[in-house]
């Protein structure tokens, strides 16, 4: 049996090491087309910083470690040009010395990753714009010259890039056409990167695209459509990626937008060809999820499935649907995510409610404790949609059981339940994780009705719970502040209230992060007022507002 | 309605609080023997060693604070001496004036928690011995005179004490009956924990109890089973709990061993009387889970069976039975648990088998990659029965990953294809927890025959696939060394080596980790030899001997 690996990276170099543990005869070919295989991708902007300090690091193996290890055949400069699948074969160019020649296959393993997306910018063909993908683009941005950097795009990579490039004391600005950074968070979690990314000293334009970028002697010049110009010895381009995958379309394999279409197992429309990787999408997914996680395991599944045909076995696993589960480090802060944020459920037209919770990651009491900010998306019915994390400590950890939860369909109240690991340097009693599924059941059994940060207006009329001098530093216009101790002994203050400014309206109770507000919101409910309660509080406002809280909180 | 809840920390103040959020005219009594509520008793230890600074953090709450934020009648120095659960009413003394008071209830919550267990050991009541539950036992350790501890018992408090004490500066001897520290961990877990507790310069006695003590002018004399005698200035008595349920019993409610028997939802054999923490014990249970987290969330839970039953709403959730996720921090190190260990499936007759993962919290290129060390019992159909996991980071996060796929019931093979977040200063694109799925994937498919540490004897026959230097630097005593790179062109080797020393008998491929030994597994196999591989490689075996490494393994 002779199997072709197309790409030797992640899904590509996966399928091939586990192909041969599970076949110790087969023929197992790897073409890439560049000159590094099995490379630390996800690694580079790390290497741009210096934070990882050997160029060696990035390199896990070698056409030669893998020979010994592995007995894979790894041709590197290898590039796949054109696919036979009625014959079986491939057309192989060296990219060193323009040879050509053709490989016949039993099995075609297509891992062709993507290309950086290229916007229509002009003048981005300028050499001062890089990209972050290979080896040799990280080589090169770490040794570029020059005190001025502008990143275009500001998902996963370009963040990462700007704070590599920042964090080797270059004026740094990162451009975002979203409102806001990293565009799948939404955006009270993205303002915590913002403030995050501005503490490392990097300028945030969000909201804006580049539309010319022009050459000059010293540097290049970008323009920004909001007018504004940037000065930039180097550009970094990570406005997202396109498939690489033209010579896969030219062969009659399905594609969807470019992306080769693959069942659960990777398999392609053509026979004994699979794919995985960036360059791929699965069935029933709206958009294709370009993540090593996915990649890598997917991989081994398809080496599972060409030895299950081979030797008769039923091992492999079906890969479901991936939740798209990402992590990013930004300065001290960690922000992740998993499964869908408002504009997927809001496309989908899916009705959902939100829940903001901001519990430490330990014990209070113990030194060093500070918040997990949690948003959880909940699904009418209690399924969980989708979650994200801000914080500096204990995000991975939150959102890893999140998205296990998610995998394996358990309801937003049963993370109330979930035994968790608890002493006073690792967790609460009731974790963060815990108490995002208490606020969830309160809100399912209908004993707390939240309000979004989003749904409150400068006019709606609040109860701010807090103490006088929270309250004094800064609070809504229309607010009455009663502190949550007193509010028993004051109800007739609130009842005035009522009677002389908010009338048949509901008021929204809030306090700094939603857990005193609970307890007031509870209090007046039980005094029979038309009441709800602001989601997150005050902290998940202030991370709503973004700039704009300034002119939206009141002091005094 | 009136709402009587005895015992002011954990479970009972949970209770106490939800249940007023449930129902704002309630009057909920809070009765409490000792003089503190709602103390942070897992933070105790944290305060003798100095690390929590001020003594006013352990008190998270007071009577007052209880009676402004949520209308709480806490009564402290208030033991109940009597329940009458016919009449619906407690009989209360207080142990400061003596006075008695007898108090109805319209349902009552015990939550009465546990004594320290007092051994047999002879001289056990000498003022130097002291515990470690209280906030007063705290503040008395803290300031305990000498330079010498001894402490009873390695469990999780033990440990936890005997690292405060080491810490402060004291001598500190730590005394295990069973053969290792913390006796739920599997002793390859456990020995990692030792080797820090030695780092930490304690002197770890496991294997003997104490048997006298004997009092002298300047300090006590603890004898120990093997003759060893260890002054001590002070000794901490940690040799588990009891439950504090004689008025219970005496009340004719039913209990098992002295623990309250209690359903799912916290209901006693008697009508309205509830019970949760650590004098509980639940349905079908083997043995109590004396835990923070299950006795806050029961409390919780057993407010929203109340509040249901006098609103007539349908709200309250039926806890599952706890898996004892538990953690501790032992120095630079995190060991941590969930579910079953060896001793419990083997009482309990399940069959399993128990795969060992070393993998890097993150990827390897990246600064600061440390082995979390994973140990999982998985059952013959796949099914997760326990997992533990020991190491200098990532360890809370992947037993809690571990823990909600339990709860989840996913199987082990499950793991493989969890959605967790990567980036590389966070995880692998293969986390420590896929990788362990993979491990049991491949047992469950046949395609690996794993051989534990502990079935390893010094007779079996060993193919060490590790570099020449590796070996030299331990080995088993009968053993072949081919490197895993040259094993394909040595099989000649593995072949003469067979018939002439290993006969019919299956020999075992070992390496350092369990990752060139499964390539090299492979190739043997392949090759047609009666292989298994050892589970975890000498990692694994080197924790599964502990003391006794330097005999088994030779050099050179």
């Amino acid at each position: 049996m002779r199997v072709v690996v197309v790409g030797g990276v992640a899904g590509g170099m996966s399928a091939a090491a586990r192909l041969r543990r599970r076949d110790e005869t087969a023929q197992i070919i790897v073409l890439e087309r560049g000159s590094y295989v099995s490379f630390a991708n996800c690694g580079l902007p790390y290497y741009v910083s210096g934070e990882i300090a050997d160029p060696a690091k990035l390199l896990l193996h070698t056409p030669q470690s893998l020979k010994a290890a592995l007995n894979l055949d790894v041709r590197i400069n290898s590039e796949v040009t054109g696919i036979d699948s009625g014959e079986h074969c491939v057309k192989v160019a060296s990219t060193d010395t323009g040879e050509t020649y053709t490989l016949s296959y039993d099995h075609l393993i297509l891992s062709p990753g993507a290309f950086a997306n290229r916007p229509p910018i002009e003048g981005l063909d300028s050499p001062r714009v890089r990209t972050l993908r290979t080896v040799d683009d990280a080589l090169a941005l770490r040794q570029a010259p020059g005190a001025r950097a502008v990143v275009l795009g500001a998902g996963f990579v370009g963040v990462e890039a700007a704070e590599a490039l920042a964090c080797r004391g270059l004026e740094t600005h990162l451009v975002e056409f979203a409102d806001h950074v990293l565009p799948p968070l939404e955006v009270e979690m993205a303002t915590l990167v913002t403030e995050e990314l501005r503490n490392l000293g990097i300028q945030v334009h969000a909201g804006v695209a580049a539309r010319t970028i022009a050459r000059g002697e010293e540097c290049d010049s970008v323009t920004l459509s909001d007018g504004t110009v940037l000065h930039a010895d180097v550009i970094v381009l990570s406005t997202g990626v396109r498939p690489d995958t033209a010579f896969v379309e030219a062969a009659g394999i399905e594609t969807s937008r470019g992306y080769i279409l693959i069942d659960r197992q990777g398999h392609t429309s053509a026979d004994n060809i699979y794919a995985i990787g960036d360059g791929t999408i699965g069935p029933d997914e709206e958009r294709p999820v370009t993540l090593a996680g996915p990649a890598n395991r997917g991989g081994r599944l398809i080496a599972d499935a060409i030895a299950d045909r081979e030797h008769g076995t039923d091992t492999a696993r079906r890969i479901p649907k991936p939740q798209g589960t990402a992590i990013v480090r930004v300065g001290t802060r960690t922000a992740a995510m998993t499964g869908a944020n408002r504009a997927t459920l809001d496309a989908a037209g899916i009705e959902y409610f939100t829940v903001h919770t901001h519990a430490n990651q330990h014990a209070g009491y113990f030194p060093g404790a500070q918040p997990v900010h949690i948003l959880m998306h909940v699904g009418v019915d209690g399924e969980i949609l989708g979650a994200q994390a801000v914080g500096v400590d204990g995000v991975d950890r939150r959102i890893d059981v999140i998205a296990t939860a998610m995998r394996a369909r358990l309801k937003a109240a049963d993370l109330i339940d979930l035994d968790l690991a608890y002493s006073p340097p690792y967790g609460q009693a009731k974790d963060p994780v815990n108490q995002t599924g208490m606020v969830a059941h309160n809100v399912l059994t209908g004993e707390l009705a939240l309000t979004s940060p989003s749904e409150l207006t400068e006019d709606t009329p609040v109860l701010d719970v807090r103490s006088a001098a929270e309250y004094a530093a800064g609070h809504m216009r229309k607010s009455l502040n009663i502190p949550h101790t007193e509010l028993r002994d004051r109800l007739d203050e609130v009842r005035a209230w009522v009677d002389e400014e908010v009338g048949d309206r509901p008021f929204v109770v809030m306090c700094a992060a939603g857990v005193r507000s609970w307890i007031g919101y509870r209090i007046v409910r039980a005094a029979g007022f038309n009441v709800t309660m602001l989601s997150g509080g005050i902290q998940s406002l202030r991370a709503w507002l973004g700039d704009r809280s300034g002119a939206v909180l009141v002091k005094g």
